[in-house]
C-alpha cells in the first residue's frame, strides 16, 4: 500500500473494514516481528498477553504526547512517545518489555506522515528490544483535534523499582547531559519565532545508558521532562523532605541554548528535556557512575551538579556564582505549550 | 477545593506547580485507597509498580475514548473509558487489576465536569476492585481539541487468556443482552437529531457477569463495540476461518432501538454496544452458561443467537426469517462518528 497523498478518513477510526485495513497494513507489519507473549499485536484481539516474569517488579507508565510541530528538529511525535515512555521505565530501573499505543488522528492527516511517525516509534522500540502489543485508533473531525495525539503505555520489569523519593543526606546529584535542548529546539522551531538555529531536540531512549549504573549505588532517578530540571529537582526534594543544593555553573548547557534563553527570557532549567536523567547517588559511587555514563554517547556530558543536604528541607537552592545563592523554585508550568 | 466554575488552564497540563495541584487535589484522592503494588498513584512517580502474580497470564489492553456528547443518556466518558477497558480484559478472561489513564483536556473545560468524569471512572474501578496506578494529563488550546479525550490502559490477570479466535464447528454463539443500545442512545442524543426517547446507553463493566462462566466451557469472547455485533462476529469468523450462522429473530432488541433503526435507516447490528459480550461456547454448556448469565442483572436477556458451522468459512450468515438468508457483512465503519 502506497500511502503517499492518502489521507485519514473518519472510517479509519470507525471499527469496521477500513480501520481493520489501516491496522493490518500500516501498524501490524512494523511491529509484528517482536512479541511479548502468546497473544500479540498480530492477533488483533481485545487485548494482548505479556509473559509473566519469574522475578522482579512489574512497572507501568503512561504518557500522552501532543507536541507541536509533529516533526521537529531532532525527532517527531513518534520518537518522542516511544522514548518518553521508555525513559519513564528506565528511571524506575525497569527494562522496557511491552507497549500499547493510543492514536488520535485528525481527519485529513496524511497517511505518509503517520507512516513516518510509526517508523520512528518502531525504531525506538527495536533499540530497546521491546514489543508493541496493542493499541487503539480514533479519528476526529478536522476542527475537533489538531493533527495527531499519541498516548503510549509501557510495561517493564525491574529487579527492584527505583523511586524518585529516596534522597539521603550526603548523596550526590548528577545529570546525564546538557539541559534544555528539547524545549529550546521546539521553541526555536515554532512558527511564531522561526529562529534559524542548529539546535536539535535531545529526544532519545535512555535504557542502555542507565541499565549499567543501576547496581552501582543509584538511590533515586527522574527524567526532567515538562517543567524541566527545576520541576524534577523540586519534586524530588519535596518528596524526600531533603534539600537539593546545586551549582549553576556545573549544569551542562549548550551555547545555543544559553543564547536562546537570554534572547527569550526563558530559563533553560524550566523547559523540557527528552533524553536526560537526574540521578541521586551514593557519593562513594559518583566517580564510577560518572565514568560509566560518560562511556555512553548519550552520557558524554554527564556531570555532578550538586548534593543533598538538610539546609532547607523540600527546597532546591542554587549557587549562582561569586557567592550568590537563590532558591530554584518549581515553575508554575512549562513556558512552552505543547512542548511534548 | 471547590471546582465549580473553575476551568482548565494551559498550566494544568504544563508539568509545574499548577498541574501538580490538579493531580494532587482532583485525581489522587479519588483513587488512592486502592493500590496494586509498592509504588502507587499517590507516589506520583514516573511510573508505578504492580505486584507480580504468582500464576496466570498478564493481559493488557488500551482504549481511547472521544465520545460526543461527553455526558450522554446512561453514562459519561469516564464510565465509558473504565467499562470499555474492563470489558476488553473481561472478554480475554482476565480479572482487572490496575489501570492508567491519559487525559487530554481542552483549555476552558469545566473542572466540575472533570470531577464528575473522574467520579464515574472511579466508580467502575471500585466495582471491579481495581486500582488506578498512573496516568498523564495534557491540556491543549481551545480549537486544538474538542472537550476531553481519555486513553485508558488496563492490566489484568487470567488463568489462561481467552482469545477471540477459537471458534469450533458446532459451538453455540451467545449474546449477553440487547443489541445497539449504546449506539442508538448516542445517536438520539446528538444535537442534529435531538430525539426524545427513553433509550440509555448500556455502558457497564462486565467482569462480574463473565467471571462465573469462564470455567464452564467458553471457547472465545469479544465485546461488540465499534462496528457493533456485525463487526465482532465477522472478526471472529475470519480469524477462525469458521462460518457463523445467526438467526435475526433471536437477537434481543429493545423496541426503541428497533424503532430508531427503522427511522434512521441504520442497522442496530452495526452500532456500538458498551455493556455486552459475544460468547462462543461448547454446545454442551450452553444451558448452564445461559442460566448463569441470566442470574446477573446485566445478563438477564442473554440468548443463544446462532452457531458455528463450516458452510462459508470466514463469513457470517443471517437467517432473516421465513426462509430468507443473507450475509451479514463487516460494516465499513460505525455509522455514528465519536460513538465511543
Amino acid at each position: 500500500m502506497s500511502a503517499a497523498q492518502v489521507r485519514v478518513s473518519s472510517l479509519h477510526g470507525a471499527g469496521g473494514e477500513v480501520m481493520d485495513d489501516l491496522i493490518r497494513s500500516l501498524i501490524v507489519p512494523r511491529f509484528a516481528a517482536r512479541s511479548a507473549g502468546r497473544i500479540g499485536l498480530s492477533a488483533m484481539d481485545d487485548g494482548a498477553t505479556i509473559e509473566r516474569p519469574a522475578t522482579g517488579e512489574l512497572v507501568v507508565t503512561t504518557d500522552c504526547h501532543v507536541v507541536k510541530p509533529v516533526f521537529f528538529p531532532g525527532g517527531d511525535i513518534g520518537r518522542l512517545a516511544a522514548a518518553g515512555t521508555v525513559n519513564d521505565l528506565a528511571v524506575m530501573g525497569a527494562r522496557p518489555v511491552a507497549f500499547t499505543l493510543g492514536i488520535i488522528l485528525e481527519e485529513g492527516f496524511a497517511l505518509e506522515d503517520l507512516e513516518k511517525i510509526l517508523d520512528s516509534f518502531a525504531e525506538v522500540l527495536a533499540e530497546v528490544d521491546a514489543s508493541l502489543v496493542g493499541g487503539d485508533t480514533k479519528v476526529m473531525a478536522s476542527g475537533d483535534v489538531d493533527g495527531i495525539i499519541l498516548c503510549a503505555t509501557g510495561f517493564g520489569i525491574a529487579d527492584r523499582a527505583v523511586s524518585d523519593a529516596e534522597l539521603w543526606e550526603g548523596d550526590d546529584v548528577l545529570i546525564t547531559g546538557t539541559v534544555g535542548d528539547h524545549g529550546m529546539a521546539l521553541l526555536a522551531a515554532r512558527e511564531e519565532f522561526r529562529l534559524s538555529t542548529r539546535l536539535v531536540s535531545d529526544v532519545a531512549p535512555l535504557w542502555s545508558l542507565l541499565k549499567p549504573v543501576l547496581p552501582m549505588g543509584v538511590h533515586a532517578m527522574k527524567d526532567p521532562t515538562r517543567g524541566g530540571l527545576a520541576a524534577a529537582l523540586n519534586e524530588m526534594a519535596r518528596k524526600s523532605e531533603a534539600c537539593v543544593e546545586i551549582d549553576e555553573a556545573s549544569i551542562p548547557l549548550r551555547a545555543e541554548v544559553a543564547g536562546l534563553s537570554d534572547l527569550l527570557g526563558i530559563s533553560p532549567l524550566d523547559v523540557a528535556n527528552e533524553g536526560k536523567a537526574v540521578l541521586v547517588v551514593d557519593p562513594q559511587a559518583t566517580g564510577a557512575i560518572l565514568a560509566a555514563l560518560a562511556a555512553h554517547p548519550r552520557g558524554a556530558q554527564a556531570r555532578r551538579i550538586g548534593k543533598v543536604t538538610r539546609r532547607y528541607p523540600g527546597r532546591v537552592v542554587m549557587d549562582t556564582g561569586i557567592g550568590g545563592e537563590r532558591f530554584l523554585d518549581m515553575p508554575l508550568g512549562d513556558p512552552v505549550p505543547r512542548i511534548c
